[in-house]
């Protein structure tokens, strides 16, 4: 071990366990804690996030780490830690300490708003509030700098490296082709399928998500399954990867598809070589890539003909009274059933990108100063109806439906598009390489899949950009085709249309 | 508020804030991670620790805290915070940061090694560690500094401000009389009665206690009630104080019991008022007093005949088939059944404060270096022979039975026995004064108990100390009278035996 790596260490460790630690009172503070412990809790979450922070921006570690900089010995993966975390040094001494703390109060601040004005159906609760996040968060991004446009510091935050003119180019690109796809599909599809809404227990549902996670791979000896109102997958340190669910008695597919979707980012934490955990390499930075993996078993797996046609005994042994006369077709087409929602989460594959589009649109708008806070529930419901045909009745339908912006998340929305993209790719690419995919996932066999995953992405944890990993792994740029073909492949088969 | 005090606050938070972090990462370790994460967890915990033993003792605390002892404009409370963070931060300062570190490690190694050497029954495995232990501790009881003897800094830490010389004035009167008496009520008692090790569903028995805690007033919106192997209670932070139980099939009265001493240790933390909670005074640092509220709800309570005639008929509505037939003296007298065990955590209120004066003796013998840790496996068989008339056949029902030593928790023993002495002190003087208490306990009312106790003890919080605290409620000096005649009345009464 190099001299300067050796003393850089005990401070990586040191960051690593704040980390660590920050995101324990993170996932208890969802799955565990009674709601009474919230003000304490945010009370110590500050305190270590502070912390964190000195500790970050500290004068001594930017001293350790242009010594490890300039040292010709370190090995490949030690000096891309290094990089890695200069970077973040960079980025956390460049927004003075005072912002940092005002942009923590305020946020915190109008995250409580958002969970009244909500409710409430009532924007002006909110809008204080979320104008002093926006421009707090104009203020950092311009502190910590920018190449083309203000919303590129932003974006750097999760999906590190990517440029906004490249995302605006792939939504500029999916867009235009995705409307009509969407229209046509939904033109095709019919009624609701009855089975979508009956009740199913609840305790066979779980028994059944249970099992089908830890049939996917997912390592209980080395993570927890648990249940919490917003589903959500964490790595609090070496060893224990953490996911959880929710259950609703009408709604079996929900937790089905969720359980599938969070097992997919659990799956990627669980791949990261044990040897690269603490470290800066160990950190999947790339929020897209992260979002691919869940969304290749969510939906690429999960809702494909030969893994619903494997789930469907199985399900029919916990529901035989509310499966039992389903033929392997009517699930397939079910599962697979589109509607138009005005609400994101509850979109299906068809209609969700349409989602993104109009999130980032206004976002890009925000920040180029071309909008404002005041005027974004209107322009939310215009840009609703311009992309998904259908105008919010209020605003909790509308603009206020998500967390993200009163919690200063501008930048988030588009990565979870480049995940559906990504996504897209890579299960064509592992199709191809696999040759007999198909047929192993009708026999509940994903260890393949995993196996080619786990090579090609998990085992390089943050090592590399999403970009570039993805990008190796597909074999080809980027593109929206792989994701316009699937849809149109699997929905002229389903409703006998033609794009 | 005064300026001093101000100064001050921000570091009495950020210090509440670091041992609510370590609270909930060691909650976490022992209820909800996976063993996986041990070696990454012991990273967090040290890494934390370590943060928060460089704040305690860190020099401009030092300075606050004097400025804070020379304003004579402090309110009672803030002064008695104060004192207390001033007697830690003493402390932090005095024992080398090199041994702290050393003593952590040490002791996490000597954990790891009695882990291993009680399946193995191997005092050899541990011996070298523990050795290293109690060198260490007696450096730093050395260096933090001691009146009488060494002990008595060890002390310290389970409850500040009582000597070695008092602690053992106590046992001396204590031991006498306890070893005759425990004589005859075991001679006395017959067979065990068969429904004690009867099988009892645990989800039944679960229900009964979830019942049974909120009954007693554990305020379940302000905290949780989980399983671990070892049951513990522990407050996280401010609305959120959380124990924990343990269910066996054949074992129905010790989750009973195990969860009313736990409520009782709960019920204590979430009196603590409000405003002091994340204070110094918010700490409640006597774990005599804290095992007096355990003791009284598991034993005075739990197991005397009021309250288990109470609790039968809802016992039998779960369990008709098992306690169907039992007459409530029956259950009584089996509940209250003692018998010589060779293990501590299985004894019964009449030898369990035997147990603990075994290990008082030896810790004593250590300490005052008459004692090696080669001559310990011997010298715990010798003792436990002395004082329970058994001697156990290895060592893993011997001397490696607990953890407490591998850890380095030299002092902590005595105090199980001071909260079984305080508990029947109280208790009585409870009676007294409220009167009608044995009626309310028979009709399941436990708030009258549960107030008074609050009134007197639990609204101090950590303000001042637990032999102060505990004399007060008493009305007397602490002795072993109540406790030695609650055992004979007792027993006298169950077995017609006299003493």
């Amino acid at each position: 071990m190099s001299e300067s790596w050796g003393r850089l260490q005990p401070r990586i460790t040191e960051l690593s366990d704040l980390s660590s630690a920050l995101r324990l009172l993170g996932w208890d503070q969802h799955v565990m804690m009674p709601v009474a412990g919230g003000p304490a809790r945010a009370s110590t979450v500050a305190t270590l996030q502070a912390i964190a922070h000195s500790r970050l921006s500290s004068p001594e570690l930017g001293e350790l780490l242009a010594d490890a900089e300039a040292d010709n010995s370190l090995g490949e993966d030690e000096r891309a830690s290094v990089n890695l975390l200069s970077r973040d040094h960079e980025k956390a001494t460049r927004v003075p300490e005072a912002l940092v703390r005002e942009l923590a109060e305020v946020e915190a601040l109008s995250f409580q708003a958002w969970t009244q004005a909500r409710p409430a159906n009532d924007f002006s609760i909110l809008e204080p509030h979320l104008s002093r996040v926006v421009a707090l968060k104009k203020e950092a991004a311009d502190a910590i700098g920018w190449e083309d446009e203000r919303y590129d510091a932003l974006l750097d935050d999760y999906e590190p490296g990517m440029a906004t003119r490249t995302v605006e180019a792939l939504f500029d690109k999916l867009v235009p082709s995705l409307r009509p796809v969407t229209e046509t599909i939904l033109g095709a599809a019919g009624e609701r399928p009855l089975f979508l809404t009956r009740t199913y227990e609840v305790d066979k549902q779980e028994s059944f998500c249970v099992w089908l996670i830890q049939m996917m791979g997912f390592d209980l000896s080395e993570g927890r399954f648990d249940v919490s109102p917003h589903p959500f997958t964490i790595h609090i340190g070496g060893g224990d990867v953490r996911q959880t669910t929710r259950y609703e008695p009408k709604a079996l597919m929900m937790s089905i598809r969720g359980s599938m979707h969070e097992t997919g980012h659990a799956l990627y934490e669980q791949g990261v070589p044990k040897e690269m955990v603490g470290l800066p390499i160990g950190d999947i930075r790339s929020l897209g890539l992260h979002e691919s993996q869940s969304r290749i078993w969510e939906i690429q797996v999960g809702m494909g003909r030969a893994f619903v046609e494997f789930m469907l005994p199985h399900l029919k042994d916990r529901f035989p009274e509310e499966l039992g006369r389903l033929s392997p077709d009517e699930f397939y087409r079910g599962v697979n059933h589109p509607r138009r929602s005005l609400i994101r989460i509850q979109a299906d594959e068809v209609t969700y990108n349409l989602h993104i589009a109009l999130r980032l649109e206004l976002e890009l708008a925000l920040f180029r100063d071309e909008l404002s806070v005041a005027e974004l529930p209107e322009a939310f419901e215009a840009a609703m109806e311009k992309h998904l045909g259908i105008r919010p009745d209020d605003h909790a339908d509308g603009v206020l439906q998500d967390m993200h912006w009163a919690v200063g998340g501008f930048g988030y929305f588009p990565t979870y598009t480049l995940g559906t993209l990504y996504a897209a790719a890579l299960f064509e690419r592992a199709r191809s390489d696999l040759g007999d995919l198909e047929q192993d996932l009708r026999n509940g066999d994903t260890s393949p899949l995993l196996a080619w995953l786990r090579d090609k992405i998990h085992i390089h944890g943050g090592r590399r950009s999403g970009t570039e990993l993805a990008e190796q792994a597909i074999g080809a740029p980027l593109g929206v085709e792989a994701f316009l073909d699937h849809l149109k492949k699997k929905y002229a088969e389903i409703y006998d249309v033609s794009f």
